[in-house]
């Protein structure tokens, strides 16, 4: 197996926009790759993270895309695993530099809901969910995912000012991201009174539907050295399912992928939780990051939902967790999700975030959920 | 790189169903692996292709089947590239295998339409072209390979009839195969007198709309060894895009992807063209199975219109194409075409294919074209 390293990040602002999805991916491919200084014909093959460009009346977005690109004769694929999209588009575009097959792939995502009602845009969501048995029964993801916080209430005696504390502390990352889709601060007292979603959800609990595109270029050893400085090191890739559906699983207070997929990735890295200096974790809801913290290792469980308001996931803290805002306040655009994520720890391992710097750091996680844990991608990088 | 061998394949019929396409590709899957001795948690990951799947409001359908499957760690992907999402799929599980990342991949594929009237389903198939330039100007897939079609007879004067008889050949076989969705004969005159759908091609010319999965069981040379006799070797993989748009090309009588795909996969494989038993090919019009046989570098320009009236092309001629029926008459469940080619494949070279056995035959080649080739992926197998 070839070591891998990412040499070239970008992403487009995360909100709502009127380009549509290829516009979006386009604009974060042609930035990434002139980042890397690489010229699109030496590309391989490109990925793409997509869940809903049908909604667009467009599938078979790699073609286009690359064609805009100059890069009409590399392969593509779209890949779709429901919000883990982008992160399953990374593994592969790893998988196939690693094993030989290619010494440059482009690994992108995009989506494009803004243009649908709120209505719609959910229900395209719930078709992530095991549908016939979740969504069409009026269980969407809000609603999945307050059933897990509800019986995680239950078990731990957390709270609603716990999850509350989470949201806070993203916000106050996001609003120092200039990509990011919601740049403000927000209070514990704003997330208590906001609107219940599904209770004990509420609006401040839950991310925005975003559009954006994210895009990374991949390169084997040999590309990378001639490139420069600019490269991290692909670590450790882990990828697993669990149970589809809620009602099926034993426990719902975790999410069995997550683990499975941070034991590969940290295996393949051969390093131990306390070397990560910082996280992105797939927080659509609050609740999701309390018990991916619990499931990444990071924290026993249980104590995942207190771990914002006691400081140990602060940006200055000792267990720095989403310094990007995460999906949050940076945003969830679907497809593009996981490939931000691997873009934050990027330019926060060359140093380059700005005011939202974790210092001195030299290995990032990126932990990427599909559904309530359906699938799971979790990456490890490093400089 | 390390050997890799197909060492199980099954396929539903093809037609039209009332089983939803998880249903269908369970029943695949599971017929495949209980085909190849593999218990399912010894599977290392899991590659599905399918383009429509949210017409039936059910997106990451991976986590759903292989919960269903007794699988529910083993990670998936859904994987789109339009017409070509089956052979885009075996490719990826090809690498994983061929990379280390494991030693058993399942790669199936699955589509269900019927269960849409004509023009919705026109339509979402023409969201696989650029639909802003082509399909929502009116160009859905039967004018595009109608101005091919048209583009190819004013270069090289072949005619309507010569594409006739490419469906007859197709009929032909697709008669002796209890899988395929039209499984009777027709002449010359029923394809030359059915109804035109886009001139010069009539509804003859054209595949059908169809339901069905088909799956294949990947394994590492030990574990297949270990499995038994019943294995194939993927002897090589190629894939490749090219210009998106039909109006972008210089030129009309020629799908680039497919000569860029087939040169890679034969550069693999270390065999010539005059090495092929046979080929699966995709027909998804009589037009496009002209133009594949040249692309393929089987015959030269101009010739491959003529190659079924001559007899080349038919089961018992020098360069059997389509032995299965084609898409022409096996079917066209679109994220399930590249997979059931293989299966074709493997059965024919295991001497398994009844009556319509191609004797003899130990290297086969499978080609699946996306939209107007923006994709493609060919693969050869052999015994």
């Amino acid at each position: 197996m070839r070591k891998v390293y990412v040499v070239g990040a970008a992403s487009t602002r995360y909100g709502k926009f009127d380009s549509s999805a290829r516009e979006l991916v386009v604009d974060a491919c042609a930035a990434a790759l002139d980042e890397a200084g690489v010229e699109p014909k030496a590309v391989g093959g490109h990925f793409i993270g997509n869940a809903f460009s049908v909604a667009e009346k467009q599938g078979h977005l790699g073609p286009l895309v690359n064609t805009t690109l100059g890069m009409p004769e590399a392969p593509s694929y779209t890949i779709e695993t429901a919000c883990a999209s982008g992160s399953s588009a990374f593994r592969e575009a790893f998988v196939n530099v690693a094993g030989g097959f290619a010494d440059v792939m482009l690994a992108s995502g995009v989506e494009r809901v803004s243009q649908l009602d709120t209505i719609t845009a959910t229900s395209f969501f719930a078709y992530g969910s095991d549908f016939t048995f979740e969504g069409a029964n009026g269980c969407s993801f809000p609603g999945l995912y307050a059933t897990m916080a509800r019986s995680y209430f239950q078990k731990y005696g957390a709270t609603e000012e716990d999850l509350a504390h989470i949201a806070v502390k993203n916000h106050e990352n996001g609003a120092l991201n200039p990509k990011a889709h919601l740049q403000k601060r927000i209070k514990v007292e704003d997330v208590l009174k906001s609107m219940v979603v599904a209770s004990p959800l509420k609006l401040y609990d839950a991310c925005p539907f975003s559009d954006g595109a994210a895009a990374l270029v991949l390169a084997s050893e040999d590309v990378a050295k001639r490139l420069g400085d600019s490269r991290v090191e692909i670590l450790g890739s882990g990828r697993a399912g669990t149970i589809a559906t809620l009602q099926d699983r034993p426990d719902l207070t975790m999410i069995p992928s997550t683990r499975l997929a941070a034991d590969q990735a940290f295996k393949m890295a051969k390093i131990e939780r306390k070397d990560v200096d910082l996280s992105e974790v797939h927080d659509c809801f609050t609740i999701a990051e309390a018990v991916a913290l619990e499931d990444l290792g990071y924290v026993k469980r249980g104590e995942g939902a207190k771990a914002a308001r006691e400081g140990l996931t602060a940006r200055d803290g000792k267990l720095p967790v989403n310094p990007s805002g995460g999906l949050k306040s940076k945003g969830h655009p679907v497809g593009a999700t996981g490939i931000g994520q691997i873009v934050e720890a990027y330019e926060q391992l060359l140093g380059r975030s700005g005011p939202r710097q974790v210092p001195d750091a030299e290995v990032a996680l990126t932990h990427n959920i599909g559904a309530t844990g359906g699938s799971c991608g979790v990456h490890l990088l490093g400089v």
